[in-house]
């Protein structure tokens, strides 16, 4: 939620920038997981990383929809943390040789974006419950759906089979 | 999980370098509370940063801790992203005049703080359990805990009180 906070002056204002924020973080994660597909190694992930970037492209769709609904013409603002945590990524997946390590790393980073998107949308919902917005809130449920079972997938690759290939 | 990446070959490297990195994150949390702790107007929101900050000061020494269990020395690699939610927080904080809303903008902030801790602890808990190092695992569990239970307070407070008012 980097830029135009000047212009946050109710919870409505704030409930527009996080969407603004949270479209930003979208795109940049379209951009991002190319190239995590083109790194992974494991069959299973580098699937569960194309089927993701799938939801990701109908997820910006739903957000475009919710700005919509809620009379707002669609935008991003640039969001520090989603740009830190697809940085930390490319650095250090691009210094990792071994496989089935770099397999690992990639899943941690994949982790971090999904709870950086979980806690957005949480909070997305809250505030558009309290505006009285629960058409908003409902389309944006759908999103962190989607984020919560990609992330419990994740989890599951994680203890078990890249992992402990890696270990 | 920035610098010093070419070490990482090993699962054991990466655990490692993970440590350094939510490290750094919890040392630059106990930076940012007290600004959060004097923005906060709520009463229990401000109670809450307090006690998170004792929290987070804890934490710190159960990972001096583990370093030293895994025979390494204490030591933080740069995490661009907690620098970028911390800038977030920072920048919006800044700007936001209304004090319901400014509280509503910091426990959203304080939950996307929450929620890269926990995906970080919960994939270190992970690899240390594949390393062999249940000792390290339950150590780290203990963070990851208090995590989970600090999100969930500021969950409560994001669908209740704070978000009410500044509705």
């Amino acid at each position: 939620m980097g830029l135009f906070s000047k212009d946050v002056k109710t919870l409505d204002d704030l409930f527009v920038h996080t969407l603004q924020d949270i479209y930003y973080a979208e795109n940049q994660i379209t951009k991002a997981l190319p190239k995590m597909i083109e790194k992974a190694t494991d069959p299973l992930l580098k699937q569960g990383f194309e089927i993701h970037l799938r939801e990701t492209e109908n997820q910006i769709k739903r957000l475009e929809q919710v700005f919509e609904m809620h009379g707002q013409k669609v935008k991003a603002v640039t969001c520090p943390a989603i740009d830190g945590i697809i940085k930390e990524t490319n650095e250090l997946a691009g210094e990792i040789a071994d496989k089935e390590v770099l397999d690992a790393a990639l899943v941690a980073s994949a982790q971090a974006v999904e709870h950086y998107e979980i806690t957005r949308y949480g909070t997305l919902i809250a505030w558009a419950k309290q505006l009285g917005r629960a058409d908003c809130a409902s389309v944006l449920q759908q999103n962190l759906d989607e984020e919560k079972a990609t992330d419990q997938k994740l989890t599951s690759m994680a203890e078990s089979k890249v992992n402990r290939q890696a270990a």
